[in-house]
């Protein structure tokens, strides 16, 4: 049974065109060949809530014949716990971001299991050219076609979008006064803290989980994300049973061999692929099957796996963008450390690259050239083309990659190629802000949490400090992507539950203010 | 000389179409035949602004190649009394309105008064699709062909306008750290209000004067304008000089009178144009000039005269629409009221129509189908067919007109008629908000003034309510349409004075504030 690699194009990342331009190899992207959708996962589907679609406009902001026209944008609801219209019980909406709604929502077990505790009512709305919210009559050849139809997808119609339907739903159920408030992962949460500064009339706060607002236009360092990834494989984390404890508590080790080895993996590879046979000697390591192989190939696959055990070092077993142990990291520098294995690298790469591909151990070989898109992200890279320009390319000495330097120039060229489409590289900064935070919004906005996992990747461009008394940051230090927004188990690490805790408290504060300002 | 008078489509007056539907009769709108620049204004222009252009995108929020087109934005810039990009000195600007930016700039004494005071840069942004700001190469021809180019006319593109302008201008000064206050009126202070929500890393704060944000969706009563149109005729405002004070004072009086004539003036005009010979008894009483009279262009060219004349009831003698002598509301019940002139109603209505059209006393006759635009504010009917939906169309008992209700679908009907688009009567308070205003913005946002003169018929739209701290209404019982904007001259009266004082302080406060946010 062959396997894939989740593609690298995933939740905004662009590292194909970093990596082209870093590495000046040509990577084609691996991609996994079936779709995590547990029957766990499927089951809550079914059960937790209905699909709905609306009818929305193509475009907010203009007013010519074509922006009139209309898609059908899909939302999922679940009515279950909701307290109701008359007693304006609140609506709980996720802000959809870069793919199939379901997919997300399968994995925001935090909105699912407090709802009982606020009787909410719970909301996930699918952004526009994602899932099945496709324009032009949902026709994806029409839509995904060229800048014509394509550039009706941008953050700012999603952010109306959300507004336009949730102000529509409300009128609908008689539940004008009920209160919103928003929550989003990446670039979700992105979205929903702009949502809340933007559309105040609408959310009452939002809950930005691993939302990397701040990595545009120079504000954050062009390294932290790579820097942040080597980080996180010189010290990893996992469970440790004390015999003298009664509890179990995380512990952080150290491992500088494994960042090393992951360091020098990508000359190795290189190296290797230029001796006479040496593509053969990769293709035996890494299992790949016959079809296709390219050092190229092999460095995205690999830098894949690396990338998003690093993004979604989770303490439990997970099943995000690929089915995974807990503390996934600490697997694969196990299989990196292992010291039984002797010296060979390619083999102890390969073992640390299966603990991301071939958790199930199904797996007999791995396809390079799979290109299928089972979450339906593929349009991020439009997205990456036009508005969200975040400089994730660099590697200083810290990084996980050789020295390099984000090339503007290079994503632009890719882009003219790609879709004959300019970035606009200092919109988002333009529309959202993003410069000065602390000084712009001191006196400025309220209700927004802005959770980070310091083992994110993004958590470099995430609001890692209070701004305000309202707009309060939460960190994990050992957190990963949203790893707030997941579903609980009963293995969750304590600082994982407090940061919950404060959530729901929070939350709680903004709904006691707005009912207390409502009847005064 | 014949004159005519300044058209009702004016300053976001959509008052044709309303007449249309509550009168069922037609209308043609007059225009005054000469431009109220005075010599002094011109001199104002030559002396304290240079005229600047910028290269603006025509579309901020999608990325179609259409889109990426570029047309020049007008903007006129003030160094005189700046304090320099090293020393942060404050930025000024004028968010501009419906209308050629050199009008609304000569009318903006406020900003140049104080610059010297604050040591601040002014700009004034012209709005696009008014002035010399044309998209499509600036052909009004095609600009304004048809909905697929006016389309891009819309309040969110003009506020992204706004934004891309004012950061790119602080670069080219280096003085992106200077803070940037906005100041508008009328449609412009709806501008610079929402500018300071949705733009809090542009702008420090916003003065919005005169701003009816709250005109929409059914927040104000559709009877409020016509109200108060009424209530200034009741009860207009005039100079007092005592011979027992030192000073002057201002003092109200009543005229019950004043309103019933000019309230009973519609049918008395219908009623004598259906004699016979009734339209040249018309023409005689009103002057009007040999070339077209029909009761429908009397009542529009009358009620021009009294709605403006409200609007603008300046305690000094002006010249923003037309020239007109201090407290003109009152000079036009003087006329109505006087007893010398016996009971001939039409000739006492023309007196009054005269303090508005023939101040100077040049006109010999009028034109009722004048149709020049001397501040180019046609486009006007385009906003108000698509996002600017005001209804301000209806008359209760106190109104100025018969009783009537506003009629939206008359309105969608006229705007398929003139434009064959559809207007989206929701979308202000979608995007702006509106409802609950006190409620929503209590805890959410900052610096903001909102001025109103309660004798201007918009100001039932305007925030007259503290929201908070530092979202402050100030409200001039005796004021008019954005009266603390203008010059100020040696005869205000001291509640202007006092208004004008309060928003210097509170600028100086925001000032204050961001300086010392800046330092530490």
């Amino acid at each position: 049974m062959a396997m894939g690699g989740t593609r690298l194009r995933l939740l905004f990342l662009t590292l194909q065109l970093l990596l082209i331009s870093s590495a000046k190899i040509t990577l084609r992207f691996p991609s996994p060949a079936f779709r995590p959708e547990s029957s766990s996962s499927v089951s809550i589907k079914s059960k937790l809530y209905e699909t709905k679609y609306y009818t929305q406009i193509l475009d907010h902001f203009t007013f010519t014949p074509q922006s009139y026209q209309t898609f059908q944008q899909r939302y999922l609801i679940s009515y279950k716990h909701w307290g109701g219209a008359k007693k304006n019980a609140p609506i709980f909406v996720y802000t959809g971001n870069e793919g199939d709604i379901e997919w997300f929502t399968q994995n925001t077990g935090f909105m699912f299991e407090n709802a009982p505790h606020f009787k909410a009512l719970l909301v996930f709305i699918e952004h526009r050219f994602y899932g099945k919210s496709i324009p032009f009559g949902g026709n994806k050849d029409v839509a995904y076609a060229n800048s014509s139809t394509l550039g009706y997808l941008s953050s700012t119609q999603a952010l109306a979008d959300y507004a336009t339907l949730i102000i529509d739903l409300k009128k609908n159920l008689s539940a004008v006064d009920s209160p919103v408030v928003v929550f989003g992962g990446s670039y979700g949460g992105m979205l929903a803290a702009w949502f809340r500064l933007k559309y105040p009339h609408v959310a009452i706060g939002a809950l930005a989980s691993s939302a990397p607002i701040l990595y545009f236009d120079n504000i954050t360092s062009e390294y932290s994300f790579h820097s942040t990834v080597g980080n996180d494989f010189r010290a990893f984390v996992h469970m440790h049973v004390s015999l003298f404890d009664t509890g179990k508590c995380w512990r952080r080790s150290e491992s500088e061999n494994c960042y090393k080895v992951i360091k020098g993996s990508w000359q190795l590879i290189e190296d290797t692929a230029e001796q006479s046979g040496g593509l053969d000697t990769l293709r035996k390591s890494f299992r790949i099957c016959k079809n296709y192989i390219s050092a190229g190939a092999l460095v995205s696959w690999l830098s894949t796996a690396f990338i998003y055990t690093a993004m979604t070092d989770y303490p439990t077993p997970s099943n995000f963008l690929n089915p995974l142990p807990a503390y996934p990291v600490k697997q694969m520098c196990k299989a990196i450390d292992d010291r039984k294995a002797g010296n060979n690298t390619l083999e102890k790469l390969y073992s640390a690259a299966n603990v991301y591909y071939n958790s199930t151990g199904r797996a007999t070989c791995f396809n390079l050239n799979d290109d299928s898109d089972p979450h339906g992200l593929d349009e991020w890279s439009w997205q990456a083309c036009t508005e969200m320009i975040l400089p994730i390319g660099g590697n200083n000495a810290d990084g996980i990659f050789p020295p390099s330097e984000w090339d503007y120039a290079g994503r632009a060229q890719s882009c003219e190629d790609a879709f004959g489409v300019q970035p606009r590289p200092n919109w988002i900064t333009t529309e959202f802000g993003g410069h000065n935070i602390q000084r712009v919004l001191k006196r400025f906005g309220s209700n927004i949490i802005f959770f980070n996992g310091l083992r994110d990747p993004w958590s470099g461009g995430g609001v890692l400090k209070d701004i305000s008394k309202s707009l309060v940051a939460i960190v994990a230090k050992e957190g990963a992507h949203h790893v707030d927004l997941r579903f609980s188990t009963p293995e969750d690490p304590e600082w994982l539950k407090h940061a919950r805790r404060r959530e729901v408290k929070i939350i709680e504060n903004w709904l006691s203010q707005y009912y207390h300002s409502s009847s005064s």
